[in-house]
């Protein structure tokens, strides 16, 4: 299985390209086969100047000296019009309007912002989750009168790495009837300057704002199905989500303790499946991304920890480079049927790599292309 | 209300007094009014040397000049054989012979170790949740033939926050037929040297070795009732309790997300408690040691946190001096009926607090005398 | 020794008190002998509604009742005009301004912002190391015609731990002709939010803004003299410190590693004190404030650790309720003469805490009165 | 310059492969293009099963299933007879036996180990800094009457990255007389379970038993110049070195503060260089090591950070793959000459990165050969 290479690389642009999710993407994009860093995008204040001398970089590698000397854009379509494809980092308070613009401007869009997530055409993917759900890009052109644009949005970072595992577990044992998640957030999910030192060291934040929320909802959608017509989703109805959701003080990696209830569970001839049958389902797991061959794809979406008290975000979260998802403890729920503790690299897989391997298999599918 | 007081200061000999749990008794019993401390009791390494020159102190408070030069004694009953009472912080590994050795010489002792905890006529008293536990110490008197010993444990410190509040439910709401909770523990729980630095920098270690399992039982047998014969403990036979555990880099303070369903919760006819009405009755919630007067006795087993992104570790833990639960974030749950998060502080109402604090209330009710 | 109670409390009024060192202040006053909290003052947008509403409150002490249902003011003379005394942790931006129209006003100001600390007749007063500069009052009184106001600074936190060491081996062992300070600073230095925990988990942040040039300078100030005539002071003018300041993950605390060389050392005669020499003159050296019997203050400026990897943040930080500075690992220096290992609690004795006692001295000196 | 290969890969064995030390060598040796991992060797409890039963594994990337099926070794020559090369990282408690006895077994040892780094006619090498010291190989060959074997060290962590800049300073401005250095070392410099969580969360630790001796002694051996008829050393004998050495709460990278003294500085015709001289003389250094074109070589021995607040742990360990020395804060000394903060990782560079480095120099230069 090789790379997918499109005739020529990409033009990328980055929106929001001096905040986190924005250094992260210019990391992962320098070296990517499929793309070429074009364009980047920051606020007013930024705009005319060289990047170098705006970005308060707070990656831990370097970016090249072509990047440092590109001139930061507005966040307007005009100077990404050559742009094959743009990545955005926006804030939300920002993302909307700039996302609904750039659409309409008919250039390819791939955000992590939550504001057009739970638009009614506007595709919710997770890669290794539900990558089928770019089908509805079809509509979403149509709909606009667009050859090139379309808006593909990924999910919250802590959805993510649940989605991929529920996706799994559904795939093989049928639906979920409810799912308890409690998470143990990194610092790095909130930005920078972000959290407080002083609210995190040798202490734990209980609340993350609308987070929960952002989790409970963002599931249903993610792992619902493509309506007939491709015109927009049908969301799962039957999958309750409780979630709670913590900040510590680990710098990158979400761990989430996960507790499922099968549907077929009151069913009186239904047993749950074994440690053993889960390790297997999951370790097993296969995405579209595995099979078109993307360039980011993990080998294995789902990593089983063979290790009894792993995931541990700072052994796990680099493993097939940030893009999979680590497992581990699994055992039955002496409330719910099913217990387990996953980890994810919510700036890799959470955020700017779900973005990428997104883009990846649109690439793959024919649905991205280079510019004519 | 005041605090009731023996005849004259109880003579207290601390058991496993260089470690990490003998070493907070030693700050709790410093400067109380009740209790003097007369006897330490280590290792066979330690025995025999002034305290000052075995201990590696590590608490925050300095100890005196008195208990710098008290000689160490072995751990067995001959040298504690005029105190009025013995805390165990001893390790389980060594705790089950030598506090069954303690309780045959007919010394009192109040254990924080795990190893008789299940016991059928030991009490596992949190002194804020089961102190009408203390009863059966007359069964074990007379099994025994002793006159002033007996053997009273206290919980695991994660099943310590979680008794208190689902004490005041119980007793507000009626039983609970489920229990979720996932806990991020503090490192001081692990004692010292305990929890590696490399472990949980930057880090969240999912496991703690038997602690879930401990949280499944020890809440039965507290949150059970005496036997009309006082000779023993109904465990609650329909609550269903599923534990996570966590270890975070927290210096102290374990904090536990829980959702919980009643089990009135099938009648058609039930309806939830509020949020108000759940704030209300924790907030409430007196228990034998307020209304005995017990020194240690916070001013409120729980306190319910105003702030909406409270408790928090560093900032809730030291709250009426460590003895009382926090609790926030109080709000439905949509799989269980209710969920909420706890803070407890893990080494002292977790641990020797609640020895103390229990001593205390033996004394109140005439069970612990000093010796004549 | 007592303490040297005034007629009556004091009103105090803090300034700034909705941030870190105004409730630093709250903390230390609620429960103060000599003072009671009165007025509180901070920024427009807070002025004109109850504490409880505006402040984010952020310390391990709850504040009472009373304090949260002041009414906040603005920062000018007219609200604070029946107050006996001010205490200002107001941000430097907004200090300098504020101060002096207190100044004017005729109020007695203890000031922790930098603004005024090199002022000509402004006393710069580290209590437990120069007390005796504060007989400079009288001359600022003159000059601005006042009767009961002044202008009292403390010095910066890193400085102040630092000093009370110097002037004791100034005193002990003559004029100092070099010293070498790297410290390790604690995060609560920089107030809230202040440090974004990305740049200090699993980091150290080698910058801390103008605060090697505060070390270099108020040095010189703080072991100078007071001029004959009561006008001013006379900084060391032989005396060289280099300083480099260094950001870790420490909550409160700061942490300084001192080299020394003596005036006397380039005489072929001079011995270098031995440690066991340093060690008791630094444990029994002796400041006006425990001559005077102030309330706050500690029992020894000093305390050399009798451990040998100490001191440490979290286990001496509150020593003497952090009011002491702690010294370990005195030994000689290959380079200089002497070098030393100090703690100093950066928000008690360097911030709020030197405040407190400056104007407790202040008090048993008979220059800060009860108003008429 | 490409590197230089030998005839085949060469056959490494790993003593201590099982601790931190020899966990990193597993990790930068697996994909290496000059050697092949052969034979792990470690205690005689794990000797005799697969390193995968009997490694707890620690790093944040994995080890190769032929990695996890070497069966382990007792730490004697004999396993060892057909490796070309072995790299040490045993404890100081077993290295020194060891590796003598490895030596007189004809076989080329490479140590990280303390206990040889002070022998005559052994050289201690940093790669970066002192390569031209590998000419005593041959005094040694000679001495034991070897064809094959030798014995090379390298040095302490925190010595490492220190006189990598020493020695571009040396060079370029002259002797120094005088260093100061105060370290903020990494956890992982004392490996597993090394630092209790207690003793370093919310917390430095002021002493790190033996370090300040290594880095006086060490700097003098490593700058000091072979002597002229190879059969051993010439230490520095006027380069005076203080060493305050502090453990802090970070995972990786030693921060070091640095002053010196040139020896010229007592010449009153001397100035000291200006930063800008000092930034362009660090980063035109070069060391035998890029000139030979060594794989692991980094592109510059020294980078100098263009941010005003960086070298910082986090953000630079890994610069050139964590074999680099990055500095910043370089300014004037107001005591000594000039003032800066280097940045070293430590288990890089600073243990197993200096021990290949330095077996790659020893190939380039012939000494090191495959076996025939």
């Amino acid at each position: 299985m090789t790379t997918v290479l499109p005739a020529r690389k990409l033009k990328v642009g980055i929106l929001g390209a001096t905040g986190t999710v924005g250094q992260r993407f210019i990391v992962l994009l320098e070296t990517h086969p499929l793309f070429t860093i074009h364009a980047l995008g920051a606020s007013p204040r930024s705009a005319g100047k060289p990047y170098d001398q705006v970005v308060r970089w707070k990656m831990n590698a370097p970016y090249t000296k072509a990047v440092g000397s590109l001139v930061v854009q507005a966040c307007e379509p005009q100077p990404f019009a050559d742009c094959d494809v743009v990545f955005s980092g926006l804030d939300s308070s920002v993302a909307g309007d700039v996302e609904s613009a750039f659409l309409k401007a008919d250039i390819a869009v791939f955000s992590n912002a939550k504001n057009h997530r739970m638009g009614a055409n506007i595709p919710l993917i997770v890669p290794t989750a539900n990558p089928e759900h770019l089908t509805v890009i079809e509509h979403q052109r149509a709909q606009h009168n667009l050859k090139y644009g379309f808006l593909v949005t990924n999910a919250n970072c802590s959805t993510t790495g649940l989605v991929v595992v529920l996706r799994a577990l559904q795939d093989a044992f049928g639906p979920l009837s409810h799912v308890m998640v409690t998470t143990m957030q990194a610092i790095s999910g909130a930005g920078y300057p972000g959290v407080s030192s002083l609210d995190i060291l040798d202490n734990v934040i209980p609340l993350i704002d609308g987070e929960e929320d952002k989790m409970e909802t963002e599931v249903a959608k993610i792992l619902g199905s493509v309506l007939p017509d491709n015109s927009g989703f049908r969301a799962l109805d039957n999958t309750v989500v409780s979630a709670t959701c913590n900040r510590v003080a680990v710098v990158d990696g979400h761990t989430e303790c996960v507790s499922v209830k099968f549907a077929r569970s009151t069913d009186p001839s239904f047993s749950p499946p074994t440690v053993a049958e889960v390790d297997k389902v999951l370790s097993d797991f296969q995405s579209e991304s595995q099979l078109l061959g993307c360039y980011s794809a993990p080998k294995h979406p789902i990593v089983v920890a063979t290790q009894p008290d792993r995931p541990q975000p700072r052994l796990d979260r680099d493993t097939h480079g940030g893009n999979t998802v680590t497992v581990g403890r699994i055992r039955p729920c002496p409330v719910l049927d099913l217990k387990f503790t996953l980890l994810v690299h919510n700036t890799v897989l959470g955020a700017a790599g779900s973005s990428i391997l997104n883009a990846e298999l649109a690439v793959a599918k024919g649905v991205l292309k280079a510019r004519e």
